[in-house]
């Protein structure tokens, strides 16, 4: 395994912290380079002081052949579910930041306010962990809710999860971070439009299709600077 | 005493500055570890400079045999009264932070907008200390103002303080921080959703209940990230 | 003149900055602790730069008498307006912090939403300069402008000045420090409260004045903590 | 090429990210000092990073003739574009800052709140890239673009690009800063009145005219604050 893989997952980890979008919790995977039957995330730890060897590898049954004493996060079904419906996904981060927690709990859909948000006019699905399971802590802690999860998210780069936060899935790493940083900057402007009132002219899914490419095209200038900022 | 258990209740005056729910003002209490019936505290200071030398220790009538020369807040009144009142809490934060003020002014109810405020769930009181005591300062400054105070808040874990700020109270004192950042941060994200407009789907008390264990259980991987910060 | 008031004038600009009261702009100044009829205020300066050897002193006609190479903010005439006419008024700050500007564009008069705002509850007066000066620029430029606001300002601790910003008075400059914080603060409670609607429960008038004695009387307590963190 | 001219334009770029108005894209031009067919505009780079040896020289066509080895923004073409048409314009910064972006996505015009925000008196278009290219990847990716662009900027100072960001131009670099700087203010500050409600005693052209001299005269005391921060 390149040491540069596991220092920029733990980079990503860090990034979202400096940019807002984790608090003393969220984790951010990736599939495995070389085995897409597997998956590297840190071990349980506040995101902001994960390091490299803070990396853990999964199965996507999401067990650890080799954890040694490192406790794992028990929302790793989270990330294992989704990778294993999912072959197109290589990167995940979940979270709970204020402004997209919002979108979660009303009927109001999140739209793509602008070009770095274009990946939410596929449009963003919401999933309510009751539907199937009833009254429980919330947290995404077994197969079968990451697979419930999973079928929530279908083909979309970012799911709600009700009364908890989001996951933002891509086709890097560095697009996973760049996904999760402007769902909660889209948010916090569609919550100001909505101030406002009236129609909102977002993008529409054309539009949302053409700016991602572009996003995912350029997105290393943006995660060069995201990363000199942790590094 | 340990003087471990000082120093943590001065990180936790700390780290409730950094984590931006207490100001130039707040405070942050807990009962003492072998004496149920005295509680410590700093002596009146800007909770950014309290360190171990300014703990106090408190009778739950509010007295301090050895104060010596060091003045204590007024306020001291608002924990002896709680702690008289609810032998189940080991610790009490007070503070004035933004987005929690709103909720004790208007008739809108907070709600537990997601896992991290699972406390909230079971609901959020407002004590209004003109119904007692008729036009005042405002300020806790007495043994008849605390046990109003501790009347209001009944079983919660919350409370608020109508034109002044909230309480928030919990079996440990690392949890009375948890619960005083989250009760701002959930106070945030409940004001956002009620731009959106419509119903809420917030944690119902049973979800509430539970997912209040898990953050019980797992509280420590913040303190230790919150305390690396200010120490 | 003792060395330490200027310092302690030249404090107060950079702690208005460092709170995020004052931007690029902004300026504080106080009554000459010796001569009534003179009062102390910096060059024209940004006021993150002010230090004691920028402090000009001014007649209350606004007159430098020893200004030597040193310009004056033009704005001084809204100083020296409001010490003509308010022998109590020992300090004062005048800034354009964002949360305050749209209570000078609407309807919607400015509340005391909790205790350290309780210089609020007597009322907030708004000036529309246009009301006697038609079309202007919007600076306080001449000592007409200057007397027509210290009209509007009348007795009160804060003025609002139309499409412009706040004056904030003080019988101290401790507390003129205070009251441009906490008009500040109060009014983004005030725009939070104002989302969830309906009728508010803030300070009334005997409750301001009550709890407003108790900031004058404790607020050495926050501007030590202030200063402590711009020297 | 004086040195201290493109130390001003790289200055110019950092202050933006310092003041919050970019993130990690967000691009400031200014038309040659010499040569009035020709602008100065950083290679593609975020703006974070930009220094004196990033600038690039462009024709108004937007061809670098000494380009090397050098990538240059795309949206090179919205500067050139109105460099073109409006021979008055010598600075121009584009970005897309959370507050702004709101208006380019609702009916509701852009208002000038306060004498800072002046230069947005005399109203601010909205540029929909839609109406000539039908769906587009939003980016300003051709010289068709950048015209179309221009003349929806028409005689304004400031023009949103609908889901996109804002456009401001200036007679001055400096002034193109403050600029960009207060109509994100602005733009925060209308948010918050219009939670308030009722209509908004904004300035009016007259005003903003007035003001807006004002602010061209006095903005070096603003830029040597800011460029302080960031050199």
């Amino acid at each position: 395994m390149d040491r540069a893989v596991l220092e920029d997952l733990a980079a990503a980890s860090r990034i979202l912290v400096d940019q807002g979008v984790f608090d003393a919790a969220g984790h951010v995977s990736m599939r495995h380079p070389g085995s897409p039957d597997r998956f590297l995330m840190s071990r349980s730890l506040a995101p902001a002081l994960v390091t490299a060897d803070d990396i853990m590898e999964f199965s996507l049954e999401c067990v650890s052949p080799a954890a040694r004493d490192r406790k794992p996060f028990i929302e790793r079904y989270l990330h294992g579910g989704i990778y294993k419906k999912r072959p197109d996904v290589m990167a995940i981060a979940h979270g709970h930041s204020a402004a997209v927690i919002p979108f979660g709990l009303v009927t109001t859909p999140m739209r793509a306010t602008y070009h770095n948000a274009a990946f939410l006019a596929a449009g963003v699905p919401v999933f309510d962990i009751r539907e199937k399971f009833g009254a429980t802590d919330i947290v995404i802690s077994s197969a079968e809710k990451g697979a419930a999860l999973a079928d929530a998210l279908g083909d979309k780069s970012v799911l709600l999860l009700r009364a908890h936060g989001f996951v933002a899935v891509a086709p890097t790493l560095q697009s996973a971070v760049f996904r999760a940083i402007f769902t909660e900057v889209s948010a916090r402007v569609q919550l100001q439009a909505a101030m406002l009132g009236g129609p909102m002219a977002a993008l529409d899914e054309e539009e949302g299709r053409q700016a991602d490419a572009i996003n995912l095209a350029t997105v290393s200038r943006s995660w060069e600077l995201w990363k000199s900022r942790v590094t």
